[in-house]
C-alpha cells in the first residue's frame, strides 16, 4: 500500500485514508463530511468553514478564461458550500500560489474577479499569504460563515417520504467544458448564444447564498447540499449522509437549454450531462411534501426556480430513476475524480 | 505596470497592491497586516484565523525532510500565528496540492505529522480538500482559534518606553538552512550535534501556543508577533503597525548555540543568522518596564525562557541597534521575498 501512487488510489479513497478517526472537540457539530464544517464556539451560534482550491490545468486554464472569472469562481465555489449549510457567508482568506513570472495584470484581474463577488455578498477578505510556486497559479480560498444554530441544513436529515428538490436548470457547466473541443464531424453549426451561456455557467457559477438562507429560514428543509460532483453523485452523498436511498423521476430533471443544444451538437445525451456533469452549485435538498409548495414560493420570492425531481425511500431500495416507461435503474453516482483524473466510480464526499 | 512580472514586484509590494482598500465588516476587528485576522462573530469573543502554505522547493524538499516533518511545519507555522495573537488554536482546515504520482506514503506521513501536533495542542482538523496539481506538493493550512475579546494581542499596542522581549534563542533554523549546502573549503569538522538540533529547528518549529496563551493573560503585554521573517524585519513590522521605533542591544540577542557553531564554520556572523534568519517562531513582544520580570516568571513556569533585548523608542529615532562601542546604526529589516527568492530589502507584513 504504501508505494501505490494516488492517481491508483483515487480521491474519495485517500480522504477516506486521511480523515479516518480524526480526533474531534466538543465544539465540533460537524466535521468532514458535510459541504463545510460546523462549529460552535459560543452555544446558539455556529460558525461553518470550508476551504476549496482552483489550480491552473485542473479547474481552469489562463488561455480560455480571463482573470476576472478565475477570481470569481474560486470564490464562488466556497460561497455555494457556505450557501448550502443554509448560514451566511462573512469572511475569507485568500492563499495564492504564483509562479514568479505571472505578471502582475493576471494577479489584478484574479483579485477583482474575487473582491467583486465578496462586495456582492458582503463578504470581507480579513487575510491571505502568498507564495511562490514551480508549479501552476493555484487560488485557495478559505470562507467562513454563520447561521443560527438550529437553522444549520446538514446533508444527514432526510427522511424516507421527503420530497427531492433541485433549485435552477442542471448541465450547462458541464456543456461549457463540452465545448472546449471542437465538435464532432457533421454536425451542423452550433449557435452563438447556448455556447456562450454554457461557458458562462462553467467559468462564472452563481453561488445561491441568499437562496441557501431563505430555504434555513423555512424550517422545513430536511437535508441540503449543493451540486458540485454532479446531481447523480451528490444525491448519492446526501443519501449516504441520511441513511436513507431515493428515486428520481428521470423526466422532471430541469436541464439547462444550452446544455440540450451542446449536448445536440456533440452527439451526447443531455440528461447525461444534468447527471454527472457536475459543477453546477444548484442545492439540492429534501422536504416534506406537504412544505414542498411553501417552499418554492420562497424560492420565487428569490427570484430562484425550483423542481420536484424525485422522492426519499427506505435505504435498501437503493438511489434508482425512473425512466419513461416507468421502470426504475439503479442510478450510477459517477463524478469526478480529482486524483485519477477521470469519473469516479465511487464518491464520498469531504 | 500591467506586464510587469511578479518577480521584479517582490512579494510586500505585491500583498500591498492587493489588499490597499479591501472592503470590511463591522465585525472584522483587525484585517490584514497582523499575524491573524481578528473577527468578533459574538460580543466579547474573537475569532483569530489565519492561512499559511508550504510548497515543495520553496519551504521544503521531500529529499531533504521527512513527510512528517513537512506535516508538523505545515500546522507549526499557522499555531504559531494564532499564539502570536495570545489565542487558543481550536480547528484546522487541510487543503492538500498533489502530484498524481506522489506515493500514499508520503501522504500518509504528512497526516501523520498533521495529526500529531494538532493532538498535542487539542486542534481539531475539521475539513479540508484534496486537489491533484501538475506542481509540487503543497499544504495550505487555515487555522482558527479563539480568545476572549479583551486579550488579543496585535502588533499595534507597543508604546514609547515598553521593552522589547523575544523567547528562547534565535539563528537556529537559518544554521539548519546552512547545513544543507557543504560548508567552504578550510574549516574543521562540524560536529553532528549543532547540525541536527540545527536542522531540528528547521524542519520542526514548535509553535509557542501555551506561552503566547501565558502572555495574553498576564494583561501586561502591549505588542506581539512571532519571528518567522527574521528579528530585524519582524521587529520593524511591529514598530510600523505600532507607529513607534526602537532601539535593539546587539550584546542582549540571544543566539542559538547551534547556530554560532554552524556560523562559526561556515565562516558567517552569527548574530546575522539571529537577526536576519527568519523562521525562529519564537514571541516577540513588548512591555511596560515594570511589568517584565513578573512576566518572564510567568514564560518560566510554562518552561521558557525570555530575553530583554531593547526598548521601544519614538518612531522618529527609527530602527537601531546599539553595538558593543555603544553607537546606534540602523537595523536594516532584511526578510525574505518569497517572489523575488532573495532578502527583502523593505518589508511589511500581510
Amino acid at each position: 500500500m504504501q508505494t501505490v501512487r494516488l492517481s491508483e488510489l483515487g480521491e474519495f479513497d485517500l480522504i477516506r485514508r486521511l480523515t479516518s478517526g480524526l480526533e474531534t472537540r466538543v465544539d465540533v457539530v460537524v466535521s468532514v463530511g458535510d459541504d463545510a464544517a460546523v462549529l460552535e464556539p459560543v452555544a446558539g451560534e455556529h460558525l461553518v468553514a470550508t476551504i476549496d482550491a482552483q489550480v491552473e490545468g485542473r479547474h481552469f486554464l489562463l488561455s480560455a478564461s480571463s482573470p476576472e472569472a478565475i477570481g470569481h469562481k474560486a470564490l464562488a465555489v466556497n460561497l455555494s458550500d457556505i450557501a448550502a449549510m443554509g448560514a451566511t457567508p462573512k469572511w475569507a482568506l485568500i492563499s495564492l500560489l504564483t509562479p514568479t513570472d505571472t505578471t502582475v495584470s493576471i494577479i489584478d484581474g484574479v483579485y477583482r474577479g474575487l473582491r467583486e463577488l465578496a462586495r456582492r455578498f458582503d463578504v470581507a477578505i480579513v487575510g491571505g499569504n502568498v507564495s511562490s510556486t514551480d508549479g501552476p497559479l493555484t487560488i485557495d480560498v478559505a470562507l467562513l460563515g454563520q447561521v443560527v444554530s438550529g437553522r444549520t441544513l446538514l446533508r444527514s436529515g432526510a427522511r424516507v417520504g421527503d420530497a427531492v428538490l433541485v433549485t435552477g436548470a442542471l448541465g450547462a457547466a458541464a456543456a461549457g467544458v463540452l465545448t472546449l473541443s471542437s465538435p464532432p464531424h457533421g454536425t451542423g453549426p452550433l449557435d452563438a448564444a447556448p455556447v456562450r451561456q454554457a461557458r458562462d455557467a462553467m467559468e462564472r457559477p452563481w453561488p445561491l447564498v441568499r437562496e441557501g438562507e431563505a430555504l434555513a429560514r423555512t424550517g422545513s428543509v430536511t437535508a441540503m447540499l449543493d451540486v458540485s460532483d454532479g446531481l447523480a453523485a451528490d444525491l448519492a452523498h446526501l443519501c449516504a449522509a441520511s441513511g436513507v436511498g431515493a428515486v428520481l423521476d428521470a423526466s422532471a430533471i430541469p436541464i439547462h437549454p444550452a446544455a440540450f443544444a451542446v449536448a445536440r451538437a456533440y452527439h451526447r445525451d443531455p440528461l447525461g450531462l444534468a447527471l454527472t456533469g457536475g459543477e453546477d452549485y444548484q442545492l439540492l435538498f429534501t422536504a416534506p411534501p406537504e412544505d414542498v409548495s411553501r417552499i418554492r414560493e420562497t424560492l420565487i420570492a428569490c427570484g430562484c426556480a425550483s423542481t420536484l425531481i424525485g422522492e426519499i425511500r427506505e435505504a435498501l431500495a437503493g438511489v434508482t430513476i425512473r425512466g419513461g416507461d416507468g421502470a426504475l435503474t439503479p442510478l450510477e453516482p459517477k463524478g469526478w475524480d480529482h486524483l485519477r483524473q477521470r469519473p469516479a466510480t465511487r464518491t464520498e464526499g469531504i
